[in-house]
Parts: structure tokens; C-alpha cells; sequence
């Protein structure tokens, strides 16, 4: 529930992009934020499976935040275009539910970029439906590489994650309880 | 306490730097994962001040994550050099107890680059000091716009936020709970 003080808020569409660490994880820092100041958050990760070893899912079980990961079932190859069109719709009407659901003050569409980057769908109507529908007071946050054009025009906020260093660069396997 | 199954932890140092917003709202998103897997937190923010409004100082309450924040006494301006050189090193004499207690397995400074650019602090000292006094297994993370090439050069990990769009840009005040 939004705090009894704040007599004019107002949701904003942020988006982080960019080929850079770090883009998941400030969706992950906003929600801590909301979350301490008691907005009800919800995450939607379009493209990351459904892992109990993650440790956000961990942190969010723990902190009662809604997280629905629905990443397991695409197969990026162009001859399986319509299940990877079908998997996203799929994706998107739960989006749509929880937007209009009422339950949420704040929403993570995680890897959001991706079915609306490769046409799964169709980022014209997804943005034109956001535009209508999205309760004004909610905050909506979007993450991924590549944001079309559309995404880009209704977002409030757009930070550009860009890769300067990667560990990976090193020789650094991926570390627990920071890349996962 | 580290997870047990994780059996060669390599600490990472993680520096968030750049123009753009996110950078402190990513490591909140490091620090959120990392708690999921039961990793100990503390975040030592060097200049933001003590408030209770602040969402996340709120959430670390909320999740045991230990927190200081020593904004509140700097000037930042030029007659007042001794005395911001004072308060900067009494923060980092906090943080290198800190990272020696053996109390945390993941420590943020959060807006760090800070003392080191302005001079505050001996960069050249910091970075040696934490190259042979960190824990191998401890991550550390770093935020902050303008960081010097010696951060750079520790860094295993470093993004650049840059700034696309923001909402000031079009009239909007900060919002509770996403900036505050």
C-alpha cells in the first residue's frame, strides 16, 4: 500500500538497457526500495527459467513480493517462431492481469525487450496498451538489451548499462549470490 | 554465512560508475540477491545522509543488513577541504574495519568514488590498501559518477550507467520509493 504522505504520486516507466551488467539487478534494487517503503512489488521474468538457486527468487520469497519466471519454455531458433510467439503471449497476458490487478504497486517486466525486440510480439500494441491501460499511479520498470524504439518513447527514466569490465574477461566464473 | 555448496567463492569487486541513474539501485539489487543466498550484507554509504525516509534504509531494517551512512558532514566546498578530508577518513577507517571484522561476506561503499576523485582520501593508497587487506572471498562493490583509474584498474566488474532519458528532463519531482 502506497504511504498515506505522498499526496501526488505518480508511476513511472523506467527502463534499463544496454549490453552492461547490472540491468536486472537495479529492477532487483528498486524493488528493494519499494519494498521498504511498503509499495507491493511484483516481478515478471520473461526469459530466465524458474531456478530455485537464484537468489532473488530466494530474497523475494522471503520478503512476500510476487515472482512469476516464465523464461523456460523458449527456444530462440526461427523454425519454433510461433511457440516462441505463443510462450510470450502467454507471458504477456499475465503481464496484462497483473497490471490491471490492482494488487500491485510497482511491476518488473523483466527481459521485457527481448519478445518485443524479436517480434514475438508486437511492440506497437504492447506500448499503445501500456500507454492505455497501466494505472497512472504505478510504477512499471522494464529491463533488457536492444529496447525497440517504442519501449524507448514511453519510458520516463532510460539508463544504458554499458559494459566496460566483465569478469568474464578474466577468467572469472560466474559468482553465487552476485551473477545468480 | 556463505552456502556451503559453493565450493570456491571468489570474492568480485563491482564498480558502478557513470552519469546515469541506477548505479546505487544495482548494488541494492547485489545486495538483495546476495541476502537470498544468505550472504552477510553491510553498505557504508559515504555521502548520502542519515534519513528515515530512504526506502532502502528501510528494507535493510526490515533484512538485517547492517548500514551506515556518514553523509551528512561534508561541504564539498573548497575552504572546508581539512575538515571533508577529516569526515572521508573517518568513513574509511570504518570500512576498513569492516572488511576486516569478519562479519560480512558482501560490503557496498556506495558513492566512494567520490572522496577519491575529490581528493579526499589517497586513491593510490586505497586501492593497495584493499588490494592486500580485502578478503579474497569478499565482494566488494563500489558506486559512484567520475571513478578514478585506479578503481578502474581494481574492478573485476565495471558498468557504466549512462543517461538516456530522465525524468526531470520532463518535469516530473522525484518519486518515493523509486528514488528515494
Amino acid at each position: 500500500m502506497p504511504d498515506a504522505d505522498t499526496p501526488s504520486r505518480r508511476g513511472l516507466v523506467i527502463l534499463y538497457t544496454g549490453n552492461g551488467k547490472g540491468k536486472t539487478t537495479a529492477a532487483l534494487g528498486l524493488v528493494m526500495r519499494a519494498w521498504g517503503h511498503g509499495l507491493r512489488c511484483c516481478v515478471i521474468q520473461f526469459i530466465k527459467s524458474e531456478r530455485g538457486r537464484w537468489g532473488e527468487t530466494r530474497a523475494a520469497e522471503r520478503m512476500g513480493i510476487a515472482w512469476h519466471a516464465l523464461g523456460a519454455g523458449f527456444t530462440w531458433q526461427s523454425e519454433n517462431l510461433e511457440h516462441d510467439r505463443a510462450r510470450a503471449q502467454e507471458g504477456w497476458t499475465l503481464a496484462q492481469t497483473e497490471i490491471l490487478s490492482g494488487n500491485h504497486d510497482l511491476i518488473v517486466l523483466d527481459e521485457f525487450t527481448y519478445p518485443l525486440r524479436y517480434g514475438w510480439l508486437d511492440a506497437g500494441e504492447v506500448v499503445a496498451w501500456l500507454r492505455d491501460h497501466r494505472p497512472p499511479e504505478m510504477h512499471l520498470v522494464i529491463t533488457g538489451r536492444d529496447a525497440v524504439d517504442e519501449l524507448m518513447a514511453l519510458s520516463d527514466l532510460v539508463t544504458e548499462m554499458c559494459a566496460i569490465k566483465h569478469p568474464y574477461d578474466t577468467g572469472l566464473a560466474a559468482q553465487r549470490g552476485i551473477e545468480f
